[in-house]
């Protein structure tokens, strides 16, 4: 890879992460999740939801926590905003980045919002056009771009002209998800090209899910296409406790020492990282996170410790 | 990926991965395993080691699992047959493939076989010259090829000398091993360019650890880059349970799904391999193997059997 290659991770832990947490987390626990991870570089970060507490009632202090967050010189902070009234909160709490939601299927988009994509796109177009006429950056999510679970595949035309009408509606970066994790690497630069034929490269994001372990190989087949943007979840953060093999976000982590073994920089502290995942592991959720990095980094540091104990 | 290609699996889990278990395995277990990996459609097959029972003595029975081994036809066995005692036992028992092994950096082979990488070369080639005269299939795996935890950094081009030397010794396919998978795809990429021109494609493996959770993406590296030949251990089995986050093999259900998602062949029949690594885990092992492609189908098959039940 060529020398001075960057990426920019947009650190989606808080909202995709924590959304999907059993237990409760504390609105001062979140507020120093987000505080931390931009002191560990990270420069995009997606802090809460102001989706309707009904639907997800662990970031039901969405107000509260954005309300509080530290602004800091070059971090930008998202929220998903699914409707004018999630608009006026976000409004009100001063973000920067309202992130918008829908799924590249029918199915899996009625299931999760209770109406049809076109529908969707019609309760984007006010949020769209108020985030534009007050200067705010947005972006579009969109679910199973490389397989639905109802569904099964998804056409990468059908991704690329859904992207290209977000594009036309003003969404400033278009967040490609493998909802699933059922992509695999040739069919993800197929689909970053397909895309790209309606949206500039350097507005598309990949958000990968490492369901059957492919994120990794995935987000490298979408650097090689040219993708420069992915999301990531530290620790690997997310998908549901509940349901064995069900997985969520590729852990930031993992991504950062991907990319910064081939000379990418990422601008992240990958030690300080682990250190937030270890205290969200312990202080906070009381579990170990599945990200490998995290994982085989505080074996080196167990056993660094004992061999100082032992001499 | 054109259509028709192929990938040829070994499945080193028999070997690579019980040599690592803390307990028992019983010997009848070990050949319900190979027999049943065969079943499944793998056809190289590592199914144990003539290394002497004082450094490995989980595989202290390897005349009696390669002996009770059921012919198949297609099928190859592998042992690990570190000197001349060691194919004298290779030859009774009457198996296919037999393997050597050596370290790309000093330090690691002279702590794991207590000698220099040129004397390692010397103890194997008597084993070769008697294995060529028997018409015995060889190969080499060269460990640390992507850095090593003593020395750090490994040089390409030390690599593929080391591969060149066995090859004029009579090897017939080397295998590069992530030993402690620090390796990036840039790198295995260029790693395969540096070894090809010693050896033939056709005749490198890569044997990819999962530390950092980069194997799959090296994997895909190095098909990338021509190499159809992948080792893997079923459910990933191996690595030390002993050590945090320290992590063995790829799953070979993991490389199954990367390939067959691609319409690249494996012979491997995916559900079946599932239901060995699940006997495994609850009949043999009592604990949870780390593959990921296996955690995702068992949870599907609870869900199912769950929805089941409710209807």
């Amino acid at each position: 890879m060529p020398a001075g290659t960057e990426v920019v991770l947009t650190e989606v832990g808080p909202r995709d992460g924590l959304q999907n947490e059993p237990g409760v987390v504390a609105t001062a626990d979140k507020v120093t999740l987000v505080r931390r991870l931009a002191a560990a570089g990270l420069r995009e970060i997606e802090a809460t939801s102001f989706v309707s507490p009904k639907w997800i009632p662990a970031l039901a202090d969405a107000d509260d926590v954005a309300r509080a967050l530290p602004r800091v010189p070059g971090v930008r902070y998202g929220a998903l905003v699914p409707n004018l009234a999630g608009w006026e909160r976000f409004r009100a709490a001063g973000l920067d980045v309202a992130a918008v939601f829908v799924s590249a299927s029918e199915t899996h988009n009625r299931r999760n919002v209770n109406c049809s994509v076109a529908e969707s796109l019609e309760r984007f177009r006010p949020v769209l056009d108020a985030a534009r006429e007050a200067g705010v950056r947005t972006r579009a999510y969109v679910s199973t771009a490389c397989g639905c679970p109802y569904e099964g595949g998804v056409a990468e035309g059908a991704v690329a002209r859904l992207a290209g009408a977000l594009v036309a509606l003003g969404v400033d970066e278009i967040s490609l998800g493998d909802t699933i994790g059922v992509g695999y690497p040739a069919q993800v630069r197929a689909l970053v090209e397909a895309v790209a034929g309606e949206v500039p490269l350097s507005g598309i994001a990949l958000h990968l899910h490492d369901t059957y372990g492919r994120a990794l190989a995935n987000v490298q087949a979408g650097f090689d296409a040219g993708i420069r943007r992915f999301d990531a979840s530290l620790g690997g953060l997310g998908g549901c406790p509940y349901a064995p093999g069900a997985s969520g976000n590729v852990a930031t982590e993992d991504v950062v020492d991907l990319f910064e073994r081939a000379g990418v920089a990422t601008g992240v502290d990958l030690d300080a990282l682990v250190d937030v995942s270890a205290w969200l592991e312990r202080e906070v959720l009381h579990r170990r996170l599945p990200g490998r990095v995290l994982r085989a980094r505080l074996g080196e540091r167990e056993r660094a410790a004992a061999a100082r104990t032992t001499t």
